[in-house]
């Protein structure tokens, strides 16, 4: 991991790749399908501000929008410059970009580092380039930006193939543009809001810790999703992601686990990726909250914007499904919880609240007759009564009935009485999917699996028992 | 699991549990929201073919159809009786049942073995009329049986909550109804086709043994799912198991997998449990495919109809993004499979396929503008071609072109000339679901997220490795 480290001047900010007043869009186009067009489309349809020049010999106008042959003839120095021209023709373009004055640029285009000896080259000649006029660049090999502050969209891939999630308070950086595509397409199906997104595929300059720095001190942003194939520069990625962790929870998703598929990364970015061990050593040294699939990168994420930590590992299970409640039982118990037996006191409350023939030793199942007052009462007693339980597990499936509004309401002042996360776990069908809707209404996360929700509810109890994120407990 | 073997006399057989051409419904009801109305509803909506005779003395007719006061006074003797009053009612109207000649009585009603020792008294009570009369049993505390070959469906749950999956040559027995239900929910969403469902929750007689001799020698089933709490005529169950595995692919989901959740089991269905390590071996020597959540049950079920085995653990992986190929590579390798590079004439061959920015080390990535006839020719040269790869694995994700009914038809083209499965792997995000759609309208199974496509390659692999189930061979 600490290879690599190369000069460490003061570099310019990288705020204009997510605010540019201006922005011109080298290789835009008109031509029907083409990535020159998407780009100009999806500007266009988020509602940027700013002013666009579009920048081709071919065409006068784009999609209603005067475009200049070139760099040089535009009549004012934008902030941001969009390159999306084959790869050998980048450095001339960038040169221009030099001499016109402009400072920020992403270069979209690939056939650099990433298809062998003669792209490196080219993306050596364009590097010294950038040094040379002190343009700060992101790609090449990338989809640069989505924003959903300044409505910046420089993906080339249509709304129709990648959703674009909702503003939120969460906050992307991914070297892999297909990443960063699926994770804002699975944000939308899961709710999840995003203030802002950068890719930086080979990721000559701009890099994650130029990204977590700026997430650090992004008022929009309350959490940081980080998806890494290898870091290069090893010690400044690994000191801008403890300066982030110290403030807001920074959720990774290491790929290249394996010494067959770090071959892969080569070929894919270019880079060299080193032992995953040392990886996970400096995550948890940067008090990173690891991810293992894109689906638990998503639900990391969302637990940690909108549940508190748990204090220890002991779960309460509740719901209306006996068979489904022990399938739960098992996968938060494989997953490291306890779910511990209800004895005593707490017990003889517990069945004076449930129907006679409810099984309420934990897991608590209130049957398909039960009603969302006894789920209040169980919570209130077990959760915010009791000190036998750190975290709650809500099982929202159709045993449910149907005013599954009160039932999420229930849950926010269990847990906010408590301090206390009730993880709610449902399924994909899609009687499950209506109910889910009604919770993420109100601010309930769902998570779509048991095992997914085992999965969010064990993070919790080890991150505060490992002594967590210290911005954990404010969280809320 | 050698335990609590009993009286091994010839029974009857369970078939009119799923083909009765007459039913009895006693405590049929009209009052809005009952539990008895919500199942002569859901018995008309199926469109269930045969008479339907409602017991109920408080009605004279239910829902236009005639009503009688109890089971003496019925016109005739109806091959099948659902009974859904309370508990301890219900031995004084076995006996009419018994008295009537009925000899297949699915008994709803909970507040049996599971609520405690007087439960447990009024259930030893109701056996032993059975006995008496011959009378088989399904149940109590159950949902009974959804058929969709004779369009019964005696679950009382609207379809509102539990969607109905539409037909097919699935059939599931479960002690739970919460898990049945769900799972068809799910099965539902994920378009597996079911022919029939059975739960049998506290199995005072009809038990797994049962349903699988039945399935068995079912036409309508294919492969059969299971999910079971505990077994409490083991050598019974191994012996069904091992006799319907030898024939049709059976899948099975162990619940109550740990000491504290088998505790749960009693509260639930008043079984105990024996130890995991003993029911997974007897899995492995029955030769089930044994799943580990209620998604890879349903995956499993879905591979085990529609996919080929793999006759080892070497994949190749092809899509249209980098990023997540590699993260699909991890999570191949995690699984247990080989994602071996490509090298030498097959490299060459790719390389002449593929635009020259594209991968094809494997993961082979074809970028954003690869092409639907790229994928054929690269699954043609690496799979049909060359025995360097034992299985396939494509990434139906946003990269993929519009065309994806013709991807679906390249696939399934593979598979047929190599005899290799090809498992298509995607995400649950608003595109991807609409191209999973596309597939699997012509017969290629899709997997919901890169975990669980590397799941079921695994399995897949495993099951050939280890003999398979001798039907594996020509489940195609």
């Amino acid at each position: 991991l600490h290879r690599g480290e190369k000069d460490e001047v003061e570099r310019p900010g990288i705020s204009f790749f997510f605010n540019p007043r201006s922005i011109a869009l080298v290789g835009a186009s008109e031509k029907e399908g083409s990535l020159g067009r998407a780009i100009v489309e999806n500007l266009i349809k988020r509602g940027f501000q700013g002013k666009i020049f579009p920048v081709n010999p071919a065409f006068e106008v784009i999609l209603g929008i005067k475009s200049y042959p070139d760099i040089m003839s535009l009549p004012e120095t934008p902030d941001l410059s969009v390159v999306l021209i084959p790869a050998k023709d980048s450095p001339r373009s960038l040169e221009s970009h030099g001499i016109k004055g402009i400072k920020n640029v992403i270069i979209i285009s690939a056939g650099f580092r990433e298809t062998g000896e003669s792209g490196r080259k080219l993306e050596q000649e364009i590097l010294r380039i950038a040094k040379r006029y002190r343009i700060r660049v992101v790609g090449p090999n990338c989809l640069g930006v989505f924003d959903n502050v300044s409505h910046l969209d420089t993906f080339f891939v249509p709304e129709e193939l990648v959703k674009r999630p909702a503003a939120g308070v969460i906050a992307l950086a991914s070297q892999s543009g297909s990443f960063a595509g699926h994770a804002m397409d699975l944000a939308s199906f899961e709710h999840l809001g995003i203030c802002r997104v950068i890719t930086y595929g080979n990721r000559i300059d701009v890099n994650e810790a130029d990204a977590l720095d700026y997430f650090s001190n992004d008022p929009n942003t309350r959490a940081v999703g980080i998806y890494i194939e290898g870091v290069d520069r090893g010690r400044e990625f690994l000191a801008a992601a403890k300066r982030c962790a110290r403030i807001k929870p920074v959720v990774v998703l290491k790929t290249g686990k394996y010494e067959a598929t770090r071959a892969g990364i080569t070929s894919h970015t270019g880079v060299i990726a080193g032992s995953y061990a040392a990886y996970k050593a400096a995550f948890v040294k940067a008090g990173l909250w690891e991810a293992d699939s894109l689906e638990s990168f998503i639900d990391f994420l969302k637990a940690t914007t909108l549940l508190p930590l748990a204090h220890g590992k002991r779960a309460l299970i509740v719901g209306h499904a006996g068979g489904l409640g022990l399938t739960m039982a098992d996968h938060c118990i494989s997953h490291g919880l306890e779910v511990p037996k209800i004895d005593g006191l707490l017990l003889k409350k517990l069945k004076e609240i449930a129907l006679p023939y409810a099984s309420v030793l934990n897991p608590v199942d209130l049957t398909a007759s039960g009603t969302d007052e006894q789920t209040r009462l169980v919570l209130n007693q077990a959760i915010v009564e009791s000190d036998r339980f750190d975290l709650g597990i809500y099982l929202a499936l159709w045993g449910l009935p149907q005013s599954s509004d009160r039932i999420g309401r229930i849950i926010l002042e269990s847990m906010r009485a408590s301090g206390k996360p009730i993880v709610v776990a449902s399924l994909s069908g899609e009687t499950c999917l209506r109910k889910r809707d009604v919770f993420e209404s109100i601010g309930v996360p769902v998570f779509l699996s048991l095992q997914r929700a085992a999965n969010v509810a064990a993070l919790l109890a080890q991150r505060a028992g490992s002594g967590g994120s210290p911005s954990a407990g404010n969280r809320h």
